[in-house]
């Protein structure tokens, strides 16, 4: 089958389409058709030779796919050839066909295109899980999403409001921030002209934010601690920031507040089942509803992975690149 | 009536016995005579100046006591003079009358001496708020205590060991380190001697503390997180080795873990009554099974707070320091 390789780790380029073995089945796995994969930030990371798969997945890049599953492994149940699924992945999706997983399988919930299905597994896991599960966010609390225009942002900002939460984003240029508020946010912050701490503030009458989605890590880690809120969780995912920041335990102790770091990919099999169940009883409704949707920036062919990374190193998208097949 | 009084901040000697008004009872409170003050380590920072009770408490030191109810206030329901109870309180205990919020009392469990009782309410309410309703410690997991030997320290030994964890201490000296064993510790730390994080690996091949419950602060922040498991829980409720540390949210975010920092002194009434309530469901029966005992180290004559102030700050003690009425 064709797939992105990846023959060395460097910039955009050395993503090479070339033709390799197709994936083996193993028990309690399908084999899916890939209709498209979506492009993370952490297949940038990995192409840099950052963000190694974890042991026994697969080494080709790509967290997300949408397809048709083609076979049926040993000891796989409620699942059929030909059955319209999305799919999230430890590796592998930038290619014509990926081992999935039975746990991570989602149907194409209704309504929405096989291909636009592949911008949801990663962003519904990530957000479900660390929003909802992890942090606990309740309807009426004040909920900041940072790149709020990400694919992760976009999310986020449509999740956290259906569940009534007021939700505030920052971004990085008004268009962006005109995309946020579309999709249900309340505050909407420019970083590079305003301090999202004071606009936190004032927007909150002094309060702050319940529950921050971060994904700039130690950059941010001191101004997240003082906008959180009482009893406030900071839950952070990226480190597009740095690795290591200055905790101010005493601003913490006197908010009674938590500082969480996670990851999606590295979690075992068993937990990632956990979250997609999730995903499909609390998300899934709201998709087929119309309450909430993909959005996708841009769909381009799997060849174009190079022009696809670059798109999304360059920040000027607004939700989720797709490479199609 | 008499108590100890803080006509000024500083050392030990400020602590002066004096002659004050009663307190006055306000709706939903109950007036306790005391028979005994636990003395707690926020005692002493409140001496210094560095902890004022929370606006519209006492200003007098004394954050929980055991003795009998003495008076009703109005909305009051399920609670008589004569009434042996122990509180929780926000401050006011070095006295010899107290006004209590129904919501932070607790009746002196069976078994328990009166004055003893005195031993229970911060410790059983600090330990069950921050390692079971925050860190929700699982039977069967891993949990590291930090000075083991302190009247928290004791208390959660016996609590984690009594739900079925596995219990690792730290401590200064081995006749400490013998009395956490008693109590149920398994895995046994002189901080002195050796490296926490290297000793809670060994033990547990590798994989590090579910929760570890902390009051060093940022001097400790490094290392606890290298002693984390993954998913593990690390609850900071004390600074005695600084306020600002180095967070490595990488070293973070690869276990999935958390940093929370928590206080119970500066809680609004009605979460201390949460509190309060689920010690009572969930602590109590231990003690009046036997399991789970208050460990008093020595009781002294309200008189002799500054002697009481001056033991803790040595640190020969092991469990609770008392001033009795």
């Amino acid at each position: 089958m064709q797939a992105i390789t990846l023959p060395t780790f460097g910039d955009e380029d050395v993503l090479t389409l070339a033709e390799v073995p197709a994936p083996e089945l193993r028990e309690g796995e399908v084999l899916v058709d890939v209709a498209a994969a979506g492009v993370n930030r952490a297949d940038l990371m990995q192409r840099q030779g950052f963000y190694p798969p974890p042991k026994g997945e697969s080494e080709l890049p790509g967290l997300e796919v949408s397809g048709t599953i083609s076979r049926i492994g040993d000891g796989v149940e409620g699942w059929s050839v030909g059955d319209r699924v999305c799919a999230l992945l430890a590796g592998g999706g930038y290619a014509e066909q990926v081992a999935v997983p039975v746990g991570q399988l989602l149907p194409v919930p209704e309504g929405v295109d096989l291909v636009d299905a592949a911008a949801l597994p990663e962003v519904t896991s990530t957000v479900w899980s660390n929003v909802f599960l992890t942090a606990n966010l309740q309807p009426e609390e004040v909920f900041l999403v940072h790149g709020g225009s990400s694919g992760i942002g976009t999310m986020a900002i449509q999740l956290a409001h259906a569940v009534g939460a007021r939700v505030a984003v920052t971004a990085g240029t008004q268009e962006k921030l005109d995309a946020c508020a579309k999709l249900g946010a309340d505050i909407l912050i420019n970083y590079k002209e305003q301090d999202f701490v004071d606009e936190i503030r004032s927007a909150t009458d002094g309060s702050g934010a319940n529950v921050i989605l971060d994904v700039m890590g130690a950059k941010y880690l001191g101004r997240n601690v003082d906008a959180l809120a009482t009893s406030g969780r900071l839950v952070i995912i990226g480190m597009q920031g740095g690795t290591k920041g200055e905790l101010d335990i005493a601003a913490l102790l006197g908010k009674r507040a938590a500082v969480i770091a996670t990851s999606l990919r590295a979690r075992p099999r068993p937990e990632k089942a956990t979250i997609v169940a999730a995903v499909r009883e609390h998300v899934w409704p709201l998709i087929e509803a119309g309450r909430v949707r993909p959005i996708v920036h841009a769909r381009m062919p799997l060849a174009q992975a190079a022009d696809a990374h670059r798109l999304l190193q360059g920040s000027s998208h607004i939700g989720k690149v797709l490479l199609t097949l």
